[in-house]
C-alpha cells in the first residue's frame, strides 16, 4: 500500500472513532445511560454497525473512551482558557467549577451511577475515575500554583475539586448556576488564605 | 366499623407503606433505577400488586416517597446522634458527611439521574429535591449552632453541604472513606474559623 493511502485510511479511522465518541457523549447527555444504546450512537454518528464493532466491542468501551476522550479536550480547553486569567485564583476556581458544570460531568455521572450495579462496566470504569481523578488534581495544582509542600494546601486542592463535583451535581436537575457562583467566590477567597499556607 | 377495627387497618396501611418504601430503597442501591421496577418491589416487600397500586400510582411516586421516607428518618437519627457530640464542629461535620456518603445519597442519586432525561420524573424530583436541600441545609445551621447573621457563615454551611455532596459521589464506585475523612477533618478546622465570622 502506498504511504499517503496508508494515510487516508489513519485519517479516516481517527475521524470515525471522533464521530463515534462525539456521538456517544451527546447520547448520554440527552438519553441517559439506559437511551445510551450502541445502535442509537452508530445511527447518530452516521457509523455503519460493522465500523463501529471494529472500534469498540462492547457499549462499556465505547462510553468509558468517549468520556475519556471528553476529558482530555476538555482539560486542553481549561489550560487554555487559564493562561487568559493570569494566575487570579477566584478566576481560575471559576473556571474548575464551570469546567465540572459541563456536559462532560452529566456524561461521566451517567457512565459512573450505570456502573454502580454493571459489574462488567465497573472494571472499566473504576481504573478510569482513579485516572481522571490523578489527573483533574494535578492539572489544578499547576492551575492554581499550588504549593503541596506547605501545610494544609494539599488538603484545599482537594476541597476545591469535592466541592466543585458537589455543586456540578446540584446542577443537574435545575440550574444553581447562581447559588454556584456565589458558593464558589466565597471558598476561592478562603482557598486563597489556605494557599498561603496559613497552617490550618 | 369499630374504632379498634379501623385502628387496625390503619396501623396495617402504614405498616404496607413502610415495606414498599424500604424495598425500594434496597432495590435502587442493589440493582439501580433500571432495576427497581414495581413487580421487583412488590415481590420484595411481600405486598401484593393491588396493595402496592393503592399506595403509589407509578413507580416515581413510590421511588420518590421511598426517597422522602429514608431521608425524614436518617435526620431523626442523625439528630438523635448530634446530640451525643456536644456542639464538637468536626464531630457535626464528621456525622453530615456520613449521613450523606450512605445509602440514602446513593438511592436519591439513582433517582436524581434518572428524573434527569424522564419529564414525568421529574416533574416529581425537581420540588423533592429543593425540599431536602432546604431541609439539609436548617439542619446543619442547627447542629453547627450556627450564627448566619454573620459576614460569610451562611456560604460555609453551604459549602460544607456541597463537599460532603462531592465527598459522597466520589465513594460510590469504591470506598474513599480514608481521604474522606481526613479532607472532612481539614473542612472542619476552616469551617470552626468561618462560624466564629472571621469575615471573609
Amino acid at each position: 500500500m502506498a504511504p499517503e493511502t496508508r494515510q487516508r485510511q489513519a485519517d479516516r479511522s481517527r475521524e470515525t472513532r471522533r464521530k463515534l465518541m462525539e456521538a456517544t457523549v451527546a447520547c448520554l447527555v440527552e438519553l441517559g445511560w439506559s437511551g445510551t444504546t450502541t445502535t442509537v450512537v452508530a445511527e447518530r454518528a452516521g457509523v455503519s454497525r460493522g465500523a463501529q464493532l471494529h472500534h469498540f466491542r462492547t457499549r462499556g468501551e465505547l462510553v468509558a473512551a468517549a468520556v475519556e476522550h471528553l476529558g482530555a479536550e476538555s482539560v486542553l480547553h481549561l489550560k487554555e482558557r487559564a493562561r487568559t486569567v493570569h494566575g487570579s485564583v477566584v478566576a481560575v476556581v471559576e473556571l474548575i467549577a464551570d469546567f465540572y458544570a459541563s456536559d462532560l460531568f452529566t456524561a461521566a455521572l451517567e457512565l459512573w451511577v450505570a456502573a454502580r450495579t454493571d459489574p462488567d462496566l465497573r472494571t472499566v470504569v473504576v481504573p478510569l475515575e482513579a485516572r481522571i481523578g490523578r489527573e483533574t488534581h494535578r492539572l489544578a495544582v499547576e492551575l492554581l500554583n499550588a504549593d503541596e509542600a506547605k501545610p494544609g494546601v494539599r488538603e484545599a486542592v482537594q476541597i476545591t475539586l469535592d466541592l466543585v463535583r458537589g455543586l456540578a451535581l446540584a446542577n443537574q436537575l435545575t440550574d444553581d448556576g447562581n447559588r454556584r457562583r456565589r458558593i464558589v467566590r466565597h471558598w476561592a477567597r478562603m482557598l486563597e488564605a489556605a494557599l498561603e499556607g496559613d497552617g490550618l
